[in-house]
């Protein structure tokens, strides 16, 4: 059960005193309180774990300081949809809004390389009006003798020509806590402007004590993807750990699955699941056609594979994209030959808004019909 | 190896002797003929199977009636897109075009139940402009004590129903070689001016004696759906045995997979892989929602997960796609729970027009930027 | 529930036509006879198929020619383990015994080539004192262009040359029901004394056109092969089709699942399952260890994968061994890589008499601690 | 290429100064430095990485210090077995053997929760003769709300209790790198003379932060799981990610796969790739039947699943067994359904002697007819 408390609901005061004599007297029940910082204002929320359907939902209400109350299921208690769930599916970072009806794309380096390719991708992107990148330093690679990233060697470089191109969120794959650290620092050290988005990979998905640990700080939000070798509801409890542990602005990232159907492409592209976590849940819902199809390919009417699977996530709601582009593919130290071109940028985000557009007429007609 | 031949070789004429006595006298190989009969003329197609490397391109081309000589690989020989390959992507059947730039809806019933359904179905799509529907007749099922469909005893009343509704083909399984043989003799029968595309289903895709058998007739075209369990290679020669006979009126259907990965939907959908089927081969591609999501869900913004799945294969080039519906699921004897209610019809109709127009302006756009 | 009859209820006599009267009043039940004829004696089983939950069992136990009564879950009705359920787990054919309780080795040929190596190979099993074997002449292939077996112009040398060297049953696929009929007639032909084994392979499982043909006929018993696709209890109801058009003498095959692993061997091995067949159901289990493993690869102290795999089968208690060898592998027209040679064939028997001790050494160890 | 040096090479000497100016004078090749402390002896393996085709065999071995050169294949090189690679595999602690040819059972707790548990477990092993357990200290589980082991505040009394009871090695998972100080504490401050074998369990398989940090600590071994939806390679190489930093006191454990057979079982017995394991790398292999079986499910003759998997595991050469066992399996906190119970240990151990017997006999076979 989780109680949301009033906005100015006091820690100090005497009414939350009260509130939190009532919950630590509650037999068997174990309280954990959440202050959830937006940019507009905080949000205190109270967690009831145990077993709570002996608890009325009048009766709690009664208490001081408590606004609602949402009597959750067993899964997802924080992050999920649950009846009468009006908590927002939505946060703030940076003066954006990542939310399950907004879309950013973040197109930029899977491997950060040369400070030279990091400036073409961030002016490229600041020609085309874009504000978002994903630059990789932390590279986790199957083998121990690839090229594992720069790591913090490249944070102040990438920190400071991105801020001079008024890109304001770098999502960004962290493989261990101190990751987190050196971003941290180095964002003060550069004195960029620009903030940065927690990436978890698809091989850290149940590493829970990196969750727990980019869960506890409250500065990031965390982009986690799913594991491509567990389940959706796997996945999404994993999200869960973060969210147990304080910071709830996070996204959820599909990035193809793998299959025993010798896929055509480098992964099962998994985005008709789409819709079904934004059912399932508060999260908005991030996608990775890069690294999903994995190829150049390019269908019949010319349009190349990962175009069309983006187009296929976002006319079903998708809300942030994380694509590939170098400026010079063959020279990329890892996945080039998934990278699209700096000069296919403006196609590409021409049939991102085509397929936007469509995603909007598609509501508005479901809209239109429901109100028959 | 393929020779097409020139459209007036006449089988009985002198130079077409002549060419088949070189063939015929080629070392080690193979001549298979293929008449090919369209709507509005027959194409006359020469496989020549076995190690044709050293064959000499000009001097084939040189040959009595030859057109035009195609050399393929070793996949998909006849069904597949070859370097310089200019063979149509399309065939027509009941004055409908069916190709790789044409889009069918095929709504339905997956089981026919009663003649009232029937009719109501048929009603219902002629009020709002549809040619195509599915019906099944004969339904192959997990265990053999659940209903398998009426089978030929339904025919006679689907086919007459249909005709007096303007439906001018109905997608039909099949899962053993007499069925066709029902098929047309109820359709003769009844004098219905309705047609019939064949349906091979999941569980047969590797039914080879089937494949044959349908790919021997060329009266009725046909839609294999896509092995559940194999990969797509493995599927798309599926589709080559049938081609192999003769009978190459095919599309090739889309209905998602099994994995591992206790997948939200009843399968996991495979629409991805709708561009690259166009890609690898020249058939027109069909997409089942119904099969591959499996259940009635609505995601936040009021929209059902079949639609979702629909727009989503839609916006990337799909050429057909079939779809249950029924007048009252909760009686349906098969799968009910995935039906759309005639009701959502002109919604489903919209949402896939919205789609359609998207994947129009997305391959409009391709081609712009491809000419700038 | 199923009824099954005294062995001298006579089906022209009087107590049987009360039965029937008394059968088939029961409102909403179906009636099925089965006569299963066994090489000692006849046994008749009446099935009623429909709600059996209101039949009370003394009162169908008191009906006459009634011997035993057996009320059935849904599923496998006919071949499933059910609670005081103590019908036979095996079967006679040819003066052997196929049941959960015994064991039959079946080194053959995968694809019969010529008339030479079927000789060789049967002389290598006589000097071994095998008298069974596995010799494909119908070979379903991925692609129409591939060798699809000699079919119907190979059995006549097969069943005599099989005849002359004492074998007495060959387990041979069929993909179409006119070759059940083939083989019946090559073998009444060449007036071999040699017995057939019908072999459904995996991607037959699910042609349940061919399975209700197989299961019409009672002359030869069935290896159906679990669908590699599929689940376990999608194929164990598949085996239930052919049980439910008359024919229980089926023996239940493992070969190999398809899994997203990359695995290390052609198939993931699944012989861990040998036991859960063997619960679930009254089959007795074959294996098949060439197309499981698919390679000749050797393990470090010597012992081929395909030995390992047969080892790890046996000592679980496997009934069956479906192997592939060949007199000279790199000939061979299908499957040469997985094939052992004729050589290896001593060690194969005596690796496998060890495996077979040890499951029985277990087995009574087991009985000793029960009983402790 | 590994250049093994001779055992009294000294790091302070001429020669190996001597040794280090020549291999740092190689043209684009990094040299990495491993000091392998055994049992008996240290040895010091010198890594070349980069480009080494140029480097020839003959010259290497001629340099100072240099007993024997190693041309490994980019893959495994530390932990695999190459061509004419005489380097062991086994390796020694507490005491203890640990290689190809070995094999311990490791018995024990799943979830550590009381001190009586563990005491009555480590009890019933000392009367059962056995030297090692399992116990889980730290449990990662699915969601954030299940109980997570007791972590550190059990570690004193379950060493304490198990060095009264002859206990020699504990497996003990570990999720952070924190924990191998807390274990290496708790062994310190009790004083106990057990020591501890660390393990990676499947979800961390590709935390290749984790593996790094128990990578560069040489006091204990480590068994590290195999990753469930993985590829073989994939987590053959997480080990070779430990090697990398030092550490080569690896056994690799096979715990079973996730896959989209609806499987019988928890996971898919992967049991049948122990000998490709020990093929094509120098580690012991370990199996975990409890994880992959899942239940207490019998089959027909008396014997329960977990013992199956586990003796077809043994017939092919396992080196460890890692199997789950509780006094009182209902009230077990995690797992319990698996858990075999204390008075079926001298049956699981017999039932392990019959099959390691067999297993002896088997490779006596094949030595006997490799040598025909």
């Amino acid at each position: 059960m989780i109680l949301i408390l009033s906005e100015n609901a006091d820690p100090k005061g005497r009414d939350y005193t009260l509130l939190m004599e009532a919950l630590h007297g509650l037999p068997g029940i174990q309280v954990k309180v959440h202050r959830i910082e937006g940019e507009l204002r905080a949000v205190t929320e109270v967690y009831l774990i145990g077993d709570t359907k002996p608890l009325v939902i009048e009766e709690m209400q009664a208490l001081p300081c408590v606004e609602r109350v949402v009597r959750v299921s067993e899964e997802y208690r924080i992050l999920g949809r649950h009846r009468d769930d009006s908590r927002p599916s939505h946060f703030e970072y940076q003066g954006l809004r990542f939310g399950q009806d907004t879309l950013h794309v973040f197109a930029g380096l899977c491997a950060v390389d040369t400070p030279e390719h990091v400036e073409q991708m961030c002016r490229a992107l600041r020609d085309n009006g874009q504000v978002c990148t994903r630059m990789g330093a932390y590279k986790p690679r199957t083998s121990p003798y690839s090229f594992q990233g720069h790591g913090r060697a490249c944070l102040d470089y990438v920190f400071d020509i991105a801020g001079k191109h008024g890109i304001r969120v770098i999502a960004m794959e962290v493989t261990h806590e101190s990751h987190v650290d050196e971003i941290r620092e180095a964002l003060r050290r550069t004195g960029s402007p620009t903030g940065a988005m927690l990436q978890i990979g698809t091989r850290n998905t149940q590493n829970f004590e990196l969750l727990k640990a980019v869960g506890r700080q409250q500065e990031f939000p965390v982009l986690i993807k799913r594991g491509f070798g567990i389940t959706l509801d796997e996945s999404l409890n994993a999200a869960e750990y973060m969210a147990s542990e304080g910071n709830s602005r996070i996204v959820f990232g599909l990035r193809g699955m793998k299959t025993n159907m010798g896929d055509p492409h480098r992964n099962f592209v998994d985005f008709a699941h789409v819709p079904v976590v934004k059912r399932l849940t508060r999260m908005p819902v991030c996608i990775d056609p890069s690294h999903s199809v994995g190829t150049r390919a390019r269908a019949p009417e010319g349009i190349l594979d990962v175009m069309h699977a983006t187009a296929q996530a976002v006319i079903a709601g998708a809300n942030m994209v994380l694509v590939d582009f170098h400026p010079d593919p063959p020279t990329a130290l890892v996945d080039g030959a998934q990278a699209l071109l700096l000069s296919e940028l403006p196609l590409f985000l021409e049939d991102v808004a085509i397929a936007r557009d469509a995603y909007q007429r598609r509501a508005a007609a479901a809209r239109r019909h429901a109100g028959d």
